[in-house]
């Protein structure tokens, strides 16, 4: 079976505390909002869509367990903002979290002035729109896998496939499945991958951690490199495509993502390789011209200097540590595949006006720490 | 005081222990063969110059302190080369000490055969020999550091100049200044550098455990970054050049490097960043007609999935952790600082038949594990 960083039914969710990886693999129990809060600011769980899954998720099974007001719809509108509220305060930088509990607020509030609601009716939608969002981002992403499968193969008739990754984009930051990861697994089940790079991804590891964790684990042929070795083995190990996931993409198709995603796209670029970013179109932002306006996160010097208490790096030296980069849309030279298809990045802005713009669907963005 | 990791003056010999770094800064005696063994092979020095030094410097003080056979120079020779057996088994790939040994012998034996040699001038002319070892290679660490500085600069009439460098090629990898870092050096003390980053340089960290080290240790202005935010501090922040070292240097100017030097030159290509390869001419081989020629040892995948002794990556997961990688002369933009001036890497072949061939002098080269 597949590995999965959230295991749900109506009524029981656990999650794999991935502060345990890659030394043990450990499912524990999240039987309320308070412990979902606790698991998000421990980092037991990451990943932007699997934070927000979580956290709504603890939500459902309060409600399902007959948490909160019974008898007036209102009351129980005002008690879900409570909880969300709460959840929102667990990690100050969960932006999908953010998006997905304004999108429940506003559920919430219409089913509430429905007339005739009943509390009972809407705890019931409530729970049930939070399923949906579980459901609906693994289907996105098993259509990301397919239409990205589909696009690479154009270009190789037969054989396999060597790609190469960054970060994790995979189950363990996901409902399940991937998005860059997603690509990489629907060539595996095709027969069509021969083996995938990924990259260790410093400061955080979580391409060493994480990614060859899941890989091994679902018995994908995969090599773990140097962050410092993807250009080596562009050139010497026969690469034939990168895909990578993004925190967001700009109207423009530039991306910000993973600090190193750029290197890599420039590297790719020298090859001749194809370059793909691989991402739900809800984490695309037709309102945000250009990568420019992407504000860059800065992240404390120490985890670059010190890894769990042992100090790689003197004390006092100046680091630079942003978490994330910009890769300008014309390195982007393979395509944005998204659950609709794959898109150049200059289709990409009339592509999200023609389908009802970005964030139209409750899937969540998929961010890479 | 600059750092130094080699202590010396006659009849005595320190070396800081690398292994305590960035923590502690601690000075250790070497006071024969053996404990010079035990240094390298623990690793409490590195760099094959500084290894190199280090295993001929505790025969010098051996020599200075009466050891060996007193009446017959054939069998003091005798002597010598036994020492030097002995310390090339200290670590196999230790190829920098290797040539210094076979020189050494070279050098003993013709002196040995001198008409009229005492036991005693022998011994005294290998001390000389291999003091002169040590001041040969500051001199040309000195030499590298003013030539690439003046390069650089006439592209920079005037103001500071932001460099990027990678691995450790500093005092703490040579008999002193260093190679690249030399160049860094230069222009500080010129008051000309604004800046230097350095990459972390995994898997090794000889970025952040050393390089920063030594750049905080003599107040250099520096940043530390991941290897991953390379090409990102190259638009971003303002890099003007990069500066790397090199473990050889082919006919045509292809060049050996610790992984990730390859990536660099794409990215600083790609940004029209001139690119600099800073080395001893001893480090040329003009021998080698390119890069292709040139052996490129894959290191243990524990490098990659362990931290002293802690786990970063899955049991089982397959690695790739080549320990060099070839940048093709092309993307050598700036040119190759060698003691004797800044090369194109198309006039190198010639400089070198002029001047009387590679390693004509006694300094080592440059590595940079």
């Amino acid at each position: 079976m597949s590995l999965e960083a959230i295991q749900y039914r109506r009524g029981s969710l656990s999650i794999l505390n991935q502060l345990l990886l890659p030394e043990q693999l450990r499912y524990e129990p999240v039987d309320s909002v308070e412990r979902a809060w606790e698991a998000i600011r421990a980092m037991e769980v990451r990943g932007a869509p699997a934070i927000a899954l979580v956290g709504c998720l603890s939500l459902a099974l309060e409600l399902e367990a007959g948490a909160g007001p019974a008898g007036d719809a209102t009351e129980l509108e005002a008690f879900v903002d409570e909880r969300l509220r709460f959840l929102l305060t667990a990690r100050p930088t969960a932006v999908n979290l953010g998006r997905e509990a304004e999108r429940l607020r506003a559920f919430t509030h219409r089913r509430a002035q429905s007339p005739g609601v009943t509390a009972q009716g809407l705890r019931e939608s409530i729970i049930e729109h939070i399923e949906g969002l579980l459901e609906k981002d693994r289907e996105d992403n098993r259509s990301i896998g397919a239409h990205g499968a589909r696009h690479i193969l154009q270009r190789v008739p037969e054989g396999g496939v060597t790609l190469l990754t960054h970060c994790n984009t995979g189950t363990l930051a996901t409902a399940g499945y991937g998005t860059a990861l997603g690509v990489v697994r629907a060539l595996h089940e095709q027969g069509r991958l021969t083996r995938v790079f990924c990259t260790e991804t410093r400061p955080y590891n979580q391409g060493s951690r994480l990614t060859a964790f899941e890989l091994l684990h679902d018995r994908v042929p995969a090599t773990l490199i140097a962050d410092s070795a993807a250009a080596a083995a562009m050139r010497d190990r026969g690469i034939q495509a990168v895909v990578v996931g993004a925190d967001r993409v700009a109207a423009n198709g530039d991306t910000a993502n993973k600090i190193g995603t750029y290197q890599l796209a420039v590297a790719a670029r020298h090859h001749g390789i194809p370059f793909y970013v691989a991402a739900p179109t809800s984490s695309c932002d037709p309102a945000l011209p250009g990568g420019a306006d992407i504000p860059i996160e800065e992240r404390p010097g120490r985890e670059l200097t010190h890894f769990q208490g042992l100090c790689l790096a003197p004390q006092g030296i100046d680091v630079w540590n942003p978490a994330f980069d910009v890769t300008p849309h014309d390195l982007i030279t393979g395509g944005i595949v998204t659950e609709w298809g794959v898109f150049a990045p200059a289709e990409l802005r009339q592509a999200l006006a023609e389908r009802g713009g970005a964030g139209a669907g409750p899937s969540p963005p998929k961010s890479s720490v």
